[in-house]
C-alpha cells in the first residue's frame, strides 16, 4: 500500500514500480527516501483515521502519493532538522484532508486531485516558513546565466532528468531508475515519458531558456506528468488525442516559466503546479470536444 | 437584525450577543463601532434592495456580518475621512452581491460563504487604494523583532486577544467582552474559542513566531473562527472530530504566516483568509470521511 | 465566422460589427489587425480540429474572440518578431482549449467564459516571457505623475478611449469607430457603452486617479464590457437592474486599480480581469436576488 502510494505519483498502482521509485529516491539521497516514506505513511494514516474508503482510495495508494512528494519536497527546501520532521507529518496530514476536499469539489467534473494538495501544502510551508525563526528554509540559489547553447550531453541528461525531477531529482542515473520503474508498469509508459520530457526540453530551448536549466530537467518534469495523464491514462490514445496531448505538454513546459516568475517574487517554487493546472484544463475541456474521449 | 448581523461574525444569531459585540467594538474605539454599524446597515440594505430572501437570509443577520467587518477593517487600514465612509458603503454593497454569488457557487457543496466577501473586498480596497491620491491607506508599520521569549503576560493576553482580533481588536479587555458575548450564546462556545485561541498561539510559538505577535493575538483569531466552525457549529462534536478540528485550528494558525508573507509583497493583510480557506477545505472533505459528520 | 469572432469581444454576432471592429484595429496600427486576425483564425481552427460544435459555438464566432484579443494583446506587450507569431498561434490554441474547459466548469452556474482564457494566456505569456531570451517583452513604461486635474479634452477623449481600450486602443478616433460598430448592432448598445465608460472614468476621478490614465480610457474599458454584459445582454434591463449594473460598472473600474497594483509586482497587466471577475460575481448572484432576472 505504501509502495503503491509512491508509484501513484506517476499514476501507477504496481507495488514493484513503487519499490523501484523508492530505490531511486534513496539513490538520490537517504533523506529523500526517509522523508518520502514518512510523508507517505503520515498521509495514509490520516486518511484511515478520519475514515476514507479503504478499498477505493487507501489500498490502491491514492491517499499516499501527495504525502510522498510533501516529504521529498520539504526536505529539499527546508534543511534536515526535527522541525522538518514535524512539518512533514503535519503537512502530509493537512494534505490528506485537502485531497478529500478536492475529490469532493472536482467530482462533478470527473477530475482527479492530482498533486494539487502537495503543491498547496509545500507552497504554503516554504513561503510561510521564512517568517519563522525555527523553520530552516534553504535560500534559493540564483541560477547562473550559463548561456543557451545546447550540447548533446545537455540533451540526453536533460531528457532523463525530466523523468527524475518529478521527484525533485537531478542526477541522470536517478532519472534512469525512475524510467525503469515506469517500464515495469508498461513499456509504452516509458516511451510517453521520454517523448514528453524531450518535448518539454525542446519547448524551453525554442523559447531561449538557459541550457543548465534544460539539462537539469526543469522544463521536462511537468511535461512528463502531463503527457502520461493526457495520453493513455485519462484520455484514450488516438492520433488526434496525440496532438491534443502534445499541445498540453508544450503548454505545461511554457507555463513553468510563468509560474516560476510569479513565485520568484515570494520565494516560492514551481513544483508541479503547471502539470496540475494544465492537465485539469485539458481534461475538463473534453466534454466539449467530440474528437477526444476520456479513458 | 443589525445586532444579529454583528453576532454572525462568530456564527451566532442572538441579538444579545450582537449587542455585547457592539459594546466591545466601541470599547476598542468609537470609529470601529460607527463604521462597523455603517457597514452592517449598507450590506443589509443592499441585500433587501435586490431582493435577497428576508426570512432565510436577512432576518437572521446573515447579510450583515461581512459588512460589519468591511466597516471595521477599512477604518483600520484607511484613515478616518469622507472617502473612507464612501468606500465602506460601496464596499459593503459590493460585498453583499459577492455574498449572494458565493452562496450560489458553493451551494452544490453545502459550504457557507463565511467571511470570504469581506476578505475579497478589503484586500482589493487596501491593495488598490494605494494607487489613488484621495484614498488614505495607512502604511503598515514594520514589526519590531522583539524576540521569541514568551512570558505569562504574553500568554494570557494573547489568548484573549485571539478572540478580539476576529474584529481587529488588540486590547485584552476588548477580547474579554467578545468572550462574554460568546458565553451568552452558550458557555461551550466560550471554551471552544479559548482553547482554539490557545492552540493557535501554541502553533506560532512552536514555529518560532515573534512574542509580540503572539501576544497581540495574531496567531489566534483564525484559529478561533476555525475551531468554532469545525467543532459543533458545522461539524458534529465527537472525539474524532475534536482531533479533526484541532488539525484545522493548527493549519489555520500556520497558514496565517504563508498568507501574510504572500500579502507582504503587495501591502495586503492576512484578514480571515486562513480561516476561510482552511474551513472550506475541512468542510468540503467531510463526504469522503466516514467518521466525520456535518451538523 | 472570423468577423463574428471579432464582434463577440463586445458580445455581438453581427459580421458587419466585426468588420467595423477590424477596420478600427487596422486604424490603430497594421500589426493589431494582422495579429488579431491571426489569433482569431488559430483559435477557431483549433476548436474545429478537436471537434467543438459547429452550430452552437464555432459559427456564431464564440470560438474566435479570445484568439482576437490574444493576438492584439501579445503584439502590444511583446515586440513584432517571428517568436511573437509563434506565441500568438500557440497561445490562441491553448486559449481555445481553456475556453472549452471553462464552458464545462461554468455550465452548472450558467456563466459564460467571457474573456478569461485571453486573460490567463496573455498574463502567463507576458509574465513568463521575461524569463526567456528569445521572447521580446516590451518593458512597461513608468506612468508619469501628470496630476489629477481633469480637463474637458481628458473627459471626452477618455470616454471614447474607454470603448477602444477593450481592444487596447488609445486613440479617440479608433474608439469612435468601435462605437460605430456597436451602434450598427443596436443604438442602445452604443448608449450603454458610452454611459458605462463615463461612469468608469468618473469612478477613477472620484478616487483621485491620474488624469492621463483617465484620458487614455484605462478606467473605462472594463466598465464598458461590464455595463454591456449586465444591462441587456445577460440581465433583463429594468430600473432596479440599472442600479445593479451601475454597481458592477463602478466595481469594475475601482477593482482595476487593485488588479493593477497586484500585477505591477510581477510586471503583468490588468487586461480585462476586472470585467471577467466582477461580471461572473454579478451574474452568479442572480438566483439569490428576486428583483434581478437573467436574460
Amino acid at each position: 500500500m505504501i509502495l503503491r502510494g509512491i508509484a501513484q505519483v506517476d499514476f501507477q498502482s504496481s507495488p514493484w514500480t513503487g519499490l523501484v521509485f523508492l530505490v531511486a529516491l534513496f539513490a538520490g539521497g537517504w533523506q529523500f527516501g526517509v522523508f518520502g516514506l514518512l510523508g507517505t505513511v503520515a498521509a495514509t494514516v490520516t486518511a484511515r483515521l478520519f475514515g476514507v474508503s479503504w478499498s477505493e482510495r487507501v489500498a490502491p495508494g491514492l491517499e499516499g502519493f501527495c504525502g510522498t512528494l510533501i516529504g521529498v519536497g520539504l526536505v529539499l527546501y527546508l534543511d534536515v532538522r526535527w522541525m522538518t520532521v514535524l512539518l512533514v507529518i503535519f503537512g502530509a496530514a493537512a494534505g490528506s484532508v485537502l485531497t478529500s476536499a478536492l475529490n469532493v469539489l472536482l467530482k462533478p467534473y470527473d477530475l482527479p486531485a492530482f498533486t494539487a494538495p502537495f503543491c498547496v501544502v509545500t507552497t504554503a510551508v516554504v513561503i510561510g516558513g521564512s517568517a519563522f525563526s525555527r523553520v530552516g528554509v534553504v535560500p534559493a540559489s540564483a541560477a547562473a546565466a550559463s548561456g543557451t547553447e545546447l550540447s548533446w550531453t545537455h540533451l540526453w541528461q536533460g531528457t532523463l532528468n525530466g523523468v527524475g525531477q518529478v521527484f525533485f531529482q537531478d542526477q541522470w542515473y536517478v532519472g534512469l531508475i525512475f524510467l525503469a520503474g515506469l517500464v515495469i508498469a508498461g513499456w509504452r509508459l516509458g516511451v510517453v515519458a521520454l517523448v514528453s520530457s524531450l518535448a518539454g526540453l525542446a519547448t524551453g530551448w525554442v523559447l531561449g531558456a538557459q541550457a543548465a536549466d534544460l539539462a537539469a530537467g526543469l522544463y521536462g518534469y511537468n511535461s512528463v506528468l502531463t503527457g502520461l495523464a493526457l495520453f493513455g491514462t485519462f484520455v484514450v490514445a488516438t492520433p488526434v488525442s496525440a496532438l491534443y496531448a502534445l499541445l498540453g505538454v508544450v503548454a505545461a513546459a511554457g507555463f513553468s516559466a510563468g509560474i516560476g516568475a510569479l513565485f520568484a517574487v515570494v520565494a516560492g517554487h514551481t513544483l508541479t503546479w503547471p502539470f496540475v493546472l494544465v492537465t485539469w484544463v485539458f481534461l475538463a475541456a473534453v466534454p466539449m470536444l467530440s474528437r477526444i474521449r476520456r479513458a
